[in-house]
């Protein structure tokens, strides 16, 4: 976060305006030299104004992530490889173990990928897979809005949890009642607890214009124990 | 961040306020359901609060820093021990080496601490390497202002940029006259070259009351150069 410290007089003039950084500046204060200045003694307003810097995941003032993101750039000390039909990627037992307990089980075990530092990935294709390991070397998925529901796939086969949050919580933000049941069906697919719980509260909440959309009676006659489920439970209105 | 949004009537009295978390609740506009219901249509105050979440170095929600910080405390797959007198430390080289190109030097060359796996550290008490490790998997230093001139000597020797910068930082917060040479000669001492700008910088703000300090005759005396140094930089006031 920056913060600008201003003084403004009393016709609201700006006599001092301070940007702090991350190293504040010793200097003698403004308020003082400008009293002593002017001799102004009332109505001074001191105004700070914050620059908001969002907990942004993608913010890359981070030494570790920076230096995890050249891990995985260089490659460098990599021990195995994850191949994909098209694509082999460089990476680090240590820390896709330490990430992943799919991956932890595998490297620590007598299997083929821990005896032949080869993980054969088929069902994930190269974005998805190059998005995921972002997400392990620097928790930073550039590119999450695009594949959500992918990422959220490969996120509960790795279990891997802060993954899986993060991608529930993006699409529970592109909800509609139009898109609710395909959602709530993906959901159920990736075994995604929080987003199912939260979408069945958004139709229940809209329950009228749930019944009249297109695909109810679609998804009445596929899954009626499903509606049910969603008209049984408690409304938090 | 957190943010409150609350709605005011023109009484100031609050009709409605709603504390969003991570995952926005959909609900219908709190504002319209209040129209209808109250038939007010004017004077109506909106508030946001915002709950500011500083850019915490110590912050805990950071899924990447707690998997390290568990690999360091439970020295999972640990290929290399840091020993001092009195204690061991588990590590990982890779994690090491990715951390501080000292590190990376030592474990990828035919070195000693490379073939038997120990590190002897007998110039660094074990609450600073305890620190350094924190920093190395984490990025945090829950101790920095505890011991902040140790970290800097050891960041310098450890040629941790990020550490390094951190401790500059957190040393030019405590600057004073009566302080600054001591400092000045710590900041020489660690090859901190920003630190030892910035006091310099600080010293000739305030050259009378600097001359008139216990300790400018001894200093002018035991390093006439770093005096003159001092006074023939440009002031930037």
């Amino acid at each position: 976060m920056n913060c600008t410290l201003s003084f403004l007089d009393m016709y609201n003039k700006q006599i001092f305006s301070n940007k702090t950084g991350m190293m504040p500046m010793k200097r003698k204060c403004p308020l003082i030299e400008f009293k002593s200045r002017k001799g102004v003694d009332n109505k001074l307003k001191i105004v700070f104004e914050f620059d908001l810097m969002r907990h942004d995941w993608n913010n890359t003032y981070d030494p570790l992530r920076n230096d995890l993101a050249r891990l995985q750039a260089d490659g460098t000390n990599s021990d195995v490889v994850l191949k994909t039909p098209t694509r082999e990627f460089k990476a680090h037992k240590l820390i896709l173990s330490c990430r992943s307990p799919v991956f932890a089980a595998m490297f620590n075990h007598d299997t083929r990928e821990q005896n032949e530092n080869v993980v054969q990935i088929m069902d994930i294709s190269d974005d998805v897979l190059e998005q995921l390991l972002a997400f392990i070397y620097t928790d930073l998925v550039p590119r999450l809005h695009e594949m959500t529901i992918d990422l959220l796939i490969v996120a509960d086969k790795y279990d891997i949890k802060a993954l899986k949050s993060r991608c529930e919580s993006c699409i529970f933000d592109t909800v509609t009642i139009q898109n609710a049941t395909e959602l709530l069906l993906t959901a159920d697919r990736a075994n995604a607890t929080k987003l199912r719980t939260n979408i069945k509260q958004f139709i229940i909440r809209r329950r009228g214009e749930f019944i009249r959309s297109n695909d109810y009676q679609e998804l009445r006659r596929s899954h009626p124990e499903l509606i049910l489920e969603i008209f049984e439970q408690p409304t938090n209105d």
